[in-house]
């Protein structure tokens, strides 16, 4: 094994967002030397990795350059410069998750062919290169209303995914590459985080239930474990390890699934990276899905992905109508309530449905822990000065 | 309250090691910016916290010119100038732990004074300007082998403590301040966390109990919760929640006791901020000791200290006969073992007895957390290359 801790070894990170500053919690507790390039100045990991770089993660040369002074490289994003990690893999540099995974990932279009080629459950869906040809299949009814809209590239956080209902919704869709897909009728929505190291060694954590905010279309709770039948959880399990396979994967993939009304399973999209859908796991898994990524790609063994207790995830978005310098109203009285743990990402600034940090609620009882949840979800605000 | 998450306050933590650092961690969950003055340019918190500033923390300028860049101040490491620090207090910087408190503390006589005045149990002790003076008291029958001596200042981590069994143990003390004590014949050694904010709000985390390396004279387990009789567990408590209250201390206290052989509970030291008896927090705790320091120090609401799990820490301590660039043998398979977390400290050299790291083992079952912990100790070495 090489010697990581307190050494030379030198772990590279394309991007500096909140996940990024996660991990350094990680590869700080490991004392793993970590660089970073980002192209914010003022991203969540500036002022507290070990080497901080800047430049933009879809510049060829700023990737390469960057690649070339480290000895690992992963991401916390996975929209980068695929040319540069071609190369730098040529040239011998281990790269976790694989360039042709990201390939295949940073691409909703190539995820869905690929679901289709590996037999993995995956509702039905389109391709249009232009947003012209979207609306083409619509006047010639090949396509109705309602149903869902992804930009093919670039999306994030509910950004590039929209329920298209009508004339309106669709005209006024961006004029790029992108997908449909058929609105599934579903139960729940679910997910799945596999790790898995370079020796083959595997773990899936305990499925967990998503609820969504109904515009944003951003995460509202992640509740660990799934309040659903444990026959379904296990399929869930089963499917999210056979992308993993069939990807050949190395590092950490996050599956979202949906569980339809007749409890099938359909793979939504993955993730190949620590996920929203985790974050739940600093507080109550065993071993949290930072370290559980840093473990997979360093070839460590991995950890236990069972839960000390149970989790429920609110995310802290930028409340509509401010822009501007942050203030968390009422932080302190969440604070008084036990088993509330605050994680704010150092963005100073507030925007409408900005993802700024995320609360977690653990307790021992879950049914309490949701109570919880909803009171600290009605009681904190991310407004502006 | 002030807004402390993404603002401009500024926190000042005078000293940068291995307790700084998981400060840090909390310090980054919570987005508060936070300054480090420390005089060694390689301390663990070098390159990971916001502001590093290079300075002697027991000289006059440098402590007080650094605490005029911050907006609140406390410490890692008791030993710093105390004449600075009142200058600061006086021209009205808020300073936790306060001033009064760190000069009882620092000095190991004014520490057992203030726990005679204030009727709290400890051992029997005697006090010498200089060594010559110990010497002649054993000239003269005054004092009997064997007893403990401390130096009075700047004792850390087993340095500074001796038992003196013969003359040769005597004639081999460094000639410092410092006091003796009657070696107490002791069935546990315990310790319990306190933390008070600025409201009165005060917290204990649950009694652990201690074990020692029997020649280094640094702690080898520590156990969450303590395996003693629950009424000693809250006589412990009690008087660790005396210490703070006589003390009217702010911050976090950590209070170490014996507990002799008929079940009288004695303080034997306390220590102003995180100490190794709660690291296993970090791992076990609803809320780990770094927070709720960081919650006590910013007037915040205390969290809970109940623990999730019961939670055992080994300290990693430098291998004796290896010294320079560190290696830690055997950590792969210590990983492999589920709820084992190393923490390394981010020291570049090994010495022998040098604090390096602690590794944490938690389990649902104690027994078994012990077993672990024991493996975790034969199987994991901190040498040199």
């Amino acid at each position: 094994m090489k010697n990581y801790f307190s050494s030379n070894f030198k772990l590279g990170v394309l991007g500096g967002g909140q996940l990024g500053r996660m991990l350094l919690a990680e590869t700080q507790k490991f004392d793993i030397h970590t660089s970073i390039l980002e192209s914010n100045k003022n991203a969540p990991c500036a002022e507290i990795c070990n080497t901080f770089v800047l430049g933009d993660l879809l510049d060829f040369d700023a990737v390469y350059n960057f690649g070339k002074t480290v000895d690992l490289l992963t991401i916390e994003i996975e929209n980068v410069n695929l040319d540069a990690l071609d190369k730098l893999e040529e040239e011998g540099l281990t790269i976790y998750p694989k360039p042709k995974d990201l390939r295949i990932i940073q691409s909703k279009a190539r995820q869905k062919n690929f679901y289709i080629d590996n037999e993995i459950p995956t509702a039905e869906f389109s391709h249009y290169a232009y947003l012209e040809e979207l609306k083409h299949s619509y006047e010639n009814n090949i396509i109705e209303f309602p149903f869902v809209w992804k930009a093919a590239r670039f999306g994030y956080d509910g950004n590039g995914v929209k329920i298209v209902r009508n004339i309106d919704d669709l005209e006024s869709l961006p004029k790029v590459e992108c997908i449909t897909e058929k609105l599934i009728p579903f139960k729940n929505e679910l997910a799945v985080i596999v790790t898995r190291n370079a020796s083959g060694e595997t773990t899936t954590y305990p499925v967990v239930e998503m609820e969504f905010h109904p515009e944003a279309n951003q995460v509202e709770y992640v509740i660990c474990p799934a309040r659903i039948d444990f026959k379904v959880a296990d399929k869930a399990r089963e499917l999210a390890l056979k992308v993993v396979s069939k990807l050949d994967f190395v590092g950490l993939l996050a599956v979202e699934m949906f569980q339809t009304v007749d409890d099938k399973i359909l793979v939504n999209e993955v993730a190949p990276r620590p996920h929203n859908s985790g974050h739940y796991s600093i507080e109550a898994s065993y071993t949290n899905q930072f370290e559980q990524h840093l473990r997979s790609i360093l070839n460590l063994p991995l950890g236990n992905t069972e839960s000390k207790v149970a989790g429920i995830m609110v995310n802290l978005v930028g409340e509509e109508g401010f822009s501007g310098d942050v203030v968390y109203q009422n932080i302190e009285d969440i604070l008084k309530i036990d088993g509330v743990t605050p994680h704010i990402y150092g963005k100073k600034e507030t925007r409408p449905f900005r993802k700024m940090g995320h609360v977690t609620i653990v307790n021992s009882d879950i049914d309490k822990a949701r109570e919880i949840a909803q009171k600290v979800k009605e009681t904190i605000r991310v407004i502006s000065k």
